[in-house]
């Protein structure tokens, strides 16, 4: 499936979240229902004959595609959340940021050896967040993990920063 | 439909966020497929022949359900944020917490009056949220706006503090 039309919908913010940063402004994309609408149906299409139990979105874009994902491949949605947001037991990593640190935590019952897994994030850019996601939910020992993005900012080679054995699918590149 | 047998896969979560409170966690629910599937099925029933174009899904929980509604609807979804997340022009209000103030912010060319809109979140407590982004998608004119939760806490008598004008729906009541 071509999806090059829906690049068009995204809207450049420059200068966001700081100077220099072009920011990949997709709620111009979401707020449209046929482009929505292709959207999910192109993210579930990359995962349908894989027997993905649980879709993983990451806090808090990533809630957005990642719900979606996972209502249209029929399998449960687990949020990745930001530190002190999960009621129950959690699990947790920090990792290096630009500046600073972050802490990414998922319930510790979320996901099980008899999982396959999907992580799903709006964008890919350094790669740092999902690859804490990725690390923690390795932790819990699921059958299989899959990595995936709507967008992915090709120049900023993220995918260096994410692991090797494992497919990781972005819809739209920049 | 009855949705009652959804209740048992919420879990009670005593002392969350602070003491004194049973926090009703959702996680439980939204990481088993099938019931993922019923409540996104059972959330756009309300709505199908009613023209919607837009739900706004309230940040972060609200995203989940809201932009499986606008999918399963096919139309739009809009992310109303904390302050500061969005990157092109918004509009916010400002309102009042238990302790201190909180702030929601929309992007200002997100619904015009052309619009039909849900506003969505997971959980009616005492509909402080909910009413700042009622009025803030108010100032846009749209044509009609709707109010929707997955679980409403019935003791907390959060309805008081929404419009009447506005039909406010829940799936599971507490």
């Amino acid at each position: 499936m071509n999806l090059e039309h829906l690049k068009a919908a995204i809207r450049d913010i420059p200068d966001f979240p700081s100077k220099g940063i072009v920011f990949k402004d997709l709620t111009t994309l979401l707020k449209n229902g046929p482009d929505l609408h292709e959207i999910g149906v192109a993210l579930a299409d990359l995962y349908r004959e894989l027997g993905v139990t649980k879709v993983v979105g990451i806090e808090s874009r990533g809630f957005i595609g990642g719900s979606i994902l996972a209502y249209e491949l029929g399998c449960g949605f687990v949020p990745a959340r930001k530190p002190g947001k999960l009621p129950s037991v959690t699990i947790k990593k920090t990792y290096a940021k630009e500046y600073g640190v972050d802490t990414i935590e998922l319930h510790s019952d979320a996901i099980n050896e008899n999982d396959v897994v999907v992580l799903h994030d709006d964008l890919l850019a350094t790669g740092g967040t999902m690859r804490a996601c990725y690390d923690l939910v390795k932790t819990m020992n699921p059958k299989k993990i899959y990595i995936n993005f709507v967008v992915e900012l090709s120049a900023l080679n993220g995918r260096e920063n994410l692991p090797e054995d494992c497919e990781v699918t972005s819809l739209l590149k920049f």
